[in-house]
């Protein structure tokens, strides 16, 4: 198929449990759920067994229990060595921002792939550390911008996952000084901690797009699905119409990740508004064999170049493996029915899927595809 | 196929008409509207001809006004007969909440069916008959709760409509009974009659929450579609995150039924809620041979053991059929396709279409599969 | 296919640039956004390029540029002849009431596709033109009043544009006409211009609903997705539910246009609603080869004789030749799949594609089919 040989940029994921797992440990990570209810039995759970399997020397459809024998016998580091490298992953941009202590860092992980890492730097987990540090409130502000310019020198892109605190409906306008003083003060004085505030968050969303557009870092939010602490009706990415509007014409490239199940909400904001760009992230390794019909979906309306690939996995190599091979096996799937049925030349399709499989990202970023 | 000899459990259905139905009264019941238009002319329409005509003798797709003057040939009580045991079904949860006066009973509908049956309560329902009785406002919430666990001694589950009524943005802990004894005396100094006061219902919800977990009874919700009685952005799933947050270390199984348009919101909370299960009920007799690609959105992210197959039949035993034969015809298609493509094995296959048949909802309501 | 030689009434669509377009101004109109990315690397792209191009004496798939070209040289007229010709479209319904001064009027349109055309007048721009002839607040409700059932007398429809201004969410009583001078006089007094006031808007759809009933002219409301101008949350055609119950008895048909990604939303409310019709519009042209599936999620639910054909057409020829010609394509092969798979007879899909293709909205429009 035309995706079999492209080398992928992963503009979205995270690192590796740098440990040997037991079964409740590696079920835990297989879900967005905390508490996991057979998830090998599910399309993901299918579809690992079927394209994981095979890369620890098992045949397709192995048993889970077979499967994870011998993910112990391998060792961990085998394990993700083989799969991520089996991934065709030449970049791998790596959120470093969410339970670093339990996951390889960007050096090893690197390491590990055989690939070239860059950081996506997480606003909340900056803003959350620079509270730790005991700054006065009214030294806060000033405090997270210098923090974050420093950690964005290095990095490829900034990242929110506002969508988990107070949902997307971050407001048009970046709040006042005399707000965010306010609202810092409220909540140092509170003792800090998981940053929850709504006027911080904005400030911080609003301050993010700034730094980005100066530094030409894309802007990614969590959008769509995830773990129970989410509100999924705030997740839907039509609430950042206002951002949208407001950050247009300021050169930020703004990536909305995941989406699912609003990935058509998010095509169209792809489509009327020329800084955005969309990914399927998480979706493409949960729903396997449905990913085809998903990607359908997005590109009914979203512009070919606004689309990006990434696996977001999490913990588990699995996830960044079934990223991968899931989107080669069902966007090739989807783009040959399209040739076959005259819809589009291959020369189109060459061009849709090579775009989805680094360029559209390596533009963006400005990192090699 | 592999759906074609199971035994079914119909988690959410309601009983039939009692009597001959002339075409404007048969039509009416083919539509959750109230002014139908032209109903047969629909997915419904057609797929009601093609596979409820061969159980009166005639061919399939057989005309509209024939397989009418077949029916009344025949006479309610051997069209049901025959409806209800050709549908494989063996266990009916009947809610005995809504227009009960023109239905079958359980007794009579457990007769015509062959089937066990047993009783789903109606939250709502109840509470309006306690108010009938004349009950003072200080001693509602006793009463209610007193005739509850009367009814639920012999009840399979209990069932919420509260997205009829302020939809199903239940507020996540229960109102202090200060509350709800402020608003039993406005709702019963003016009346009673339909319950629609959101103080009540929060408390109406969450006490039948509280008796679902002690006696093991599944709480069931309306939400998506239904008739003009209720407003669509209310009845997404989703609006019960806050409810499902405070109960899900509480014991109870949540059911989420028909869920259409929002079924694969109701699927992402069947993942990251451990007690939440999900079926399509009134959405695949209605949707007819697309119920393959419904059914396939859902199964996504849902976790295959938190799917449950349903009818919601009401009215017509019709519908009960067609939620029997239609599921088989349109999972047994799915899986098949995913068996021949590869996507999971025949042990798999097996395993996710006994579960959604019945054994899911075996295990949470207790029932013989 | 049953479509291939049905005559089509475009119940809504625009002029056409009545001007030879460059390459930039040609992409400006392929998309809602007004800063396209590459349009021609699109769903649209392709699809323009295989259907339009052998209109203009070029092979299917034409490249973009020899595309333009070819188009200069035969010049707009020739082009627009052609297109709207192939089209097989019998009868156009033409809103007036955007960017009218740069396109075709509707005699012109009208002797360009010899065809029989008729208008549909936006509420919204009877009222800012009543407002730009200086009237006074406290005369305005009438003399709108007066201009609109004026323009209705020749109308073969209303439409609200709401959506883009208030979003859908109008109130389910029309507002008093204290409430209406108060906000006259506010809009007045600033200037007038664009109307963006939610009692004046909430007033004037009643307005048009009452019109309507009367005059028996459909009511069209732009619904879904549109230019960026636009919050698509705004846009869900469920938001209609308070302004349908209150309309339902009064005798007026509520035009629900375009709809994706909210047509399932849109299907519902044409099951519920006895005077509600949807049509796919803008959606059909955009998502191309994926428009089976965006109509088969809509035909899921919605009555046969709900659904309507329209283009949407604006400023480009081209979107007008691809409503009709990928509708033909698309709802040809969806009815043929269903044939081949016995799900419906040939009469029923016969009675289905010419519904949808012209009867449907010939009996509410009144116009011959």
């Amino acid at each position: 198929m035309l995706t079999d040989d492209l080398a992928l940029l992963d503009q979205h994921c995270h690192g590796v449990r740098d440990a040997d797992l037991d079964r409740v440990g590696f079920e835990l990570l297989m879900t967005e759920g905390d508490l996991p209810r057979a998830p090998f039995e599910s399309m993901l759970g299918v579809t690992l067994r079927r394209l994981c399997a095979p890369v620890l020397d098992l045949a397709p459809h192995a048993a889970a229990e077979d499967y994870l024998t011998r993910r112990r016998e391998l060792g961990w580091r085998e394990v993700t060595r083989r799969l991520l490298r089996a991934s065709g992953t030449t970049t791998w941009l790596v959120d470093t921002g969410f339970a670093t202590a339990e996951l390889t860092g960007l050096a090893e992980f690197g390491e590990l792939a055989a690939g070239s890492v860059r950081e996506i730097v997480r606003l909340e987990a900056v803003a959350e550390d620079v509270a730790a540090t005991g700054v006065a409130a009214g030294g806060f502000a000033d405090a997270v911008e210098r923090e974050l310019r420093a950690r964005a020198a290095d990095a490829a892109g900034l990242k929110s996952v506002v969508a988990y605190r107070t949902g997307l409906e971050v407001p048009e306008r970046r709040p006042s000084p005399a707000t965010v003083a306010c609202a810092a003060s409220r909540w140092l004085s509170a003792g800090g901690g998981r940053l929850a505030d709504p006027d911080l968050l904005g400030w911080l969303v609003h301050l993010g797009a700034e730094i980005g557009a100066e530094l030409a870092l894309p802007l990614q939010f969590h959008t769509g699905f995830g773990d129970p602490d989410l509100h999924l009706l705030g997740a839907d990415p039509a609430r950042l119409t206002g951002l949208l509007k407001s950050t247009r014409d300021t050169g930020v490239t703004v990536v909305l990740l995941h989406c699912w199940p609003y990935h058509r909400n998010a095509a169209y904001l792809a489509q009327v508004f020329p800084h955005v760009l969309v990914d399927l992230g998480l979706t493409i390794p949960h729903v396997g064999a449905r990913a085809a019909a998903v990607l359908a979906e997005t590109l009914e309306i979203a512009p070919w170049r606004a689309v990006c690939y990434s696996s977001d996995g999490y913990g588990l190599p699995e996830l960044h493996h079934l990223g991968a091979v899931v989107w080669r096996e069902q966007c090739g799937r989807l783009v040959d029915q399209w040739i076959a049925e005259g819809v589009l030349t291959s020369g189109d399709a060459e061009r849709l899927v090579a775009g989805i499989a680094a360029s559209n990202a390596a533009r963006a970023y400005r990192v090699a595809a």
